[in-house]
């Protein structure tokens, strides 16, 4: 009664993650489990109409690992070192998410030239930008109602920026592409689940809808399903064979999914986060024909398709793979994702992204864009960035070098970083995959019996433990494997290769050391 | 027969409301209602995962009248005068959405200057800027990760910024807010669906959740609990007394809805929107009185709170009032909401917005956090105008004159505006309630016996029908009161009072001989 007492008006929730919730009082940090009611019938004399109880259920199940209770620890560590507290490490590293900016990567001076053109038009008056930028940035200006970056655009984005985002998607595949079909969003995760979306509270013959998706899989997707009560069925990625996508296995995940529910959808993320594979075309080809012989809607997450290091990797988007099978694989629905964040760009804040819909339904398409246009529009400063990365300059135009020049420099230095993620099979206890493309590997590593008991004894999985214990004793901030799924009896973390290649270096170092440290105190 | 083949293949989906479906090709725009079947069966030879019939019928629910088909429609019509199509106005006037920018309205330097140098940090080395513009964009990059608004931040908001709106809203209301229940999010719209989804899939002995709106409403919310397959309980706004909120007519609504539901929260829009009323003082302690009473959340839309004009009105936060008015009464849930779209500074497409929790069960608000965290964080560019807003230039500091300047300039012109929709008092056919704040005013209309015939022989709501009229002879776009609900038998429309004040005045004319010529044809 004492402890409930003491976290009652002033307790301050500091991160919950299922069932496990942490409170602090003037320093105290309390750790309870399960057990909800104690806790929140204190909270206040007020009967509150929102509880752990009575709250959303879709909203307590999800889970959303890489910026979970982990990441939550690690910025309070940086917090305490910052108030000058010793710790066995000088800075926390966050490789646990894809954050270029954050990790020291710097922007394309283009397209921020262009942003703070459009944000201040008075600066389209000075000597000060090359007259590309002023240009891009008139031409985004007469586009947008009242020439003002502070007017709303239509929902679905600036149709100026639409129609360049079909021209490049054109080039890129060498087939047509509709600017109607385009949606811009703020961010490639609100496209993801607003398609999602459509696929709720409707059963078919009695069943609930159920969507095919990759373990390991990147967890917007597990949340987003739990978040709107879809149910998931995972198919396994063949960690034997560089995270390759078996359709045999989807066909099992398919059966068994099938049994309970209608699987109406399948998730392919291409290149693969966290498991950094590229899809080669015929597996593409593969997938199209898995889903057009269910009826599946493909949600093809190709936001790394910029992402591409391995010199035998290609990649192929599922829209070019479809359009070359011909009918009937051509008129299997499909939205592919891309976005700004990631690429050579890493502009994670601007909040750019697109979404092409492919052979939707007409009539479903435009309740899409209905409830989409209840949320206004995306951000103009982010749509301006989009508009930057799918039309370069070119070449012989004034801000060409430049561009291409940081362009091939930032590319160049990720496959380098990808390259010297080998570096962890050379240590012992871990075995890593290449690392095709996107922007990380997942590595597998070698958990003693020992090691998994205190795991247990700590109420943690052991991948959580380990992950745990790296973060507190290196500074290391990578997301255990459990967060993305994986074979059961495996454990992995998820590590970018955004840290600068002094860093990565380093921290690969860090990692041998700290892993030979762990095998020993529990063996 | 012909029809079905003709839309088959190349069809495309041009707007979407409630059953109505237009679609069009080669030009040709046809109109169906109901059966669906038909139209769906021949879009294509593959079985589709996703239809109308299959695809979740709370988003096929949803409305929202802001952008629904008469907004499509006014743009069309734009776009036909721009290729030179012959109408009988010259332009399109947009009275249906409340976007400053767009209606000629400039932007305040300060925010764009400091827009600019975070975009651009080159611009902090050049003499462009004045002092205090640099010192803020420096101070916003060091809150960044890597320095850069390219990086992600926090999913509730940089901590600079939130610790900035709680000083805001201190000096605002007096009492303490606490930066950590400030939460930023790309437009009041995003906070709101986050909260109004906490209420979901939770039956209370056996009752669906129901939320009190009051009629007329902002269509956000009628569009999201359509959308989280909530139920909505109206209450009615009082006409005859400046829309002012009536507590009887709150008990009523309760009562009512209490009878099938679970009615577990209230939202208050103040200003008003669509009506443009400011509650008193005593109204919003009767509010707070009766959300304490029924143990009911509530959501406060206080995103006009800079916009009064009227000499006797004064803005009164629910924080301040619940606040002062002590226990039990300042421990009621709520959920506070405020926009950067809105105000003076009317950035809507920059989509920087905050919410303030207050008294939120701490592992329901950690429950909260976490969700948001998968969607990973706003754009730090409307980040950094929110924090222009709260934190302007000071006296003394060399940006403060301008900005009183622009800022005072922008109010004032509203206020003159506000003032000039009176006019509609001393036109036949028309009543219209003071503009008290906000940016809307909803104006009364009469309606002919023949009119509201002659509307449901087009298969339109009579104010729908109007509004139609409006458009295609007028070129202005309004919101039929339909979209925001009013009581049955009466006909509104909501028009914001954004065009510059010659343009107000022309259109207020032009209003006069429209509904004169439009009573003459249906009397």
């Amino acid at each position: 009664m004492s402890q409930i007492k003491l976290i009652s008006r002033a307790s301050r929730v500091l991160s919950v993650s299922g069932a496990a919730v942490r409170t602090e009082l003037s320093g105290t940090v309390l750790q309870s489990q399960g057990n909800h009611t104690s806790i929140r019938t204190m909270a206040s004399d007020q009967k509150k109409a929102l509880t752990l109880e009575t709250m959303n259920p879709h909203v307590k199940k999800l889970q959303y690992a890489v910026r979970g209770p982990l990441v939550i620890r690690a910025a309070e560590l940086e917090k305490e070192i910052e108030k000058g507290a010793q710790k066995p490490f000088k800075r926390v590293i966050k490789a646990n998410i894809g954050d270029a900016h954050a990790m020291g990567q710097k922007p394309i001076t283009f397209i921020r030239q262009v942003v703070a053109c459009v944000s201040d038009p008075t600066l389209l008056e000075c000597d000060l930008y090359p007259s590309d930028v002023k240009e891009r940035a008139k031409g985004i200006l007469a586009a947008c109602a009242g020439q003002s970056v502070g007017a709303y655009t239509m929902s679905h984005g600036i149709e100026l920026i639409r129609r360049h985002v079909a021209e490049y998607i054109e080039q890129r595949d060498g087939h047509k592409a509709n600017w109607q079909d385009i949606c811009l969003s703020g961010g490639a995760s609100g496209g993801i689940k607003n398609c999602l979306q459509l696929l709720c509270n409707h059963k078919i013959d009695g069943k609930d809808t159920a969507v095919l998706i990759p373990i390991p899989q990147y967890p917007l997707y597990s949340a987003s399903l739990a978040e709107y009560g879809l149910e998931q069925v995972g198919y396994y990625l063949d960690e034997d064979h560089n995270w390759a996508l078996d359709i045999n296995e989807l066909e099992r995940a398919f059966t068994d999914g099938s049994k309970t529910h209608a699987v109406r959808a399948i998730v392919v993320i291409n290149p693969g986060n966290p498991t950094g594979q590229v899809l080669t075309r015929s597996n593409i080809e593969d997938i199209i024909k898995f889903a057009q012989k269910h009826s599946l809607f493909v949600f093809a997450d190709e936001v790394y398709q910029d992402n591409v290091y391995d010199k035998d990797s290609k990649f192929y988007s599922f829209k070019k793979v479809m359009t070359e099978m011909g009918a009937p694989y051509n008129k299997v629905e499909l939205a592919s994702f891309m976005s700004i964040s990631k690429g050579y760009v890493g502009e994670c804040g601007l909040r750019g992204a697109w979404m092409e819909l492919c052979n939707l339904d007409p009539e479903v398409q435009a309740h899409l864009y209905k409830a989409i246009s209840a949320m206004l529009c995306s951000t103009t400063l982010g749509q301006t960035a989009v508009d930057c990365v799918v039309k370069p300059p070119k070449p012989g135009e004034p801000s060409y070098e430049l561009w291409h020049k940081e362009k091939t420099a930032i590319l160049d230095s990720l496959k380098k970083r990808a390259q010297m993620i080998a570096t962890f099979n050379t240590m012992d206890g871990f075995s890593c995959n290449v690392v095709q493309g996107a922007m990380y590997a997942f590595p597998r590593i070698q958990l003693s019996p020992k090691a998994i008991e205190a795991a247990a004894a700590a109420k943690k999985l052991p991948d959580v433990f380990y992950a745990f214990k790296l973060l507190e004793e290196t500074g290391i901030c990578v997301v255990p494997g459990s967060g993305f799924g994986q074979r059961p009896g495996t454990y992995h973390f998820r590590t970018t290769i955004l840290p600068q290649p002094q860093q990565l270096q380093d921290m690969l170092d860090v990692f041998r050391g700290f892993h030979q440290k762990f095998t020993k105190e529990y063996s």
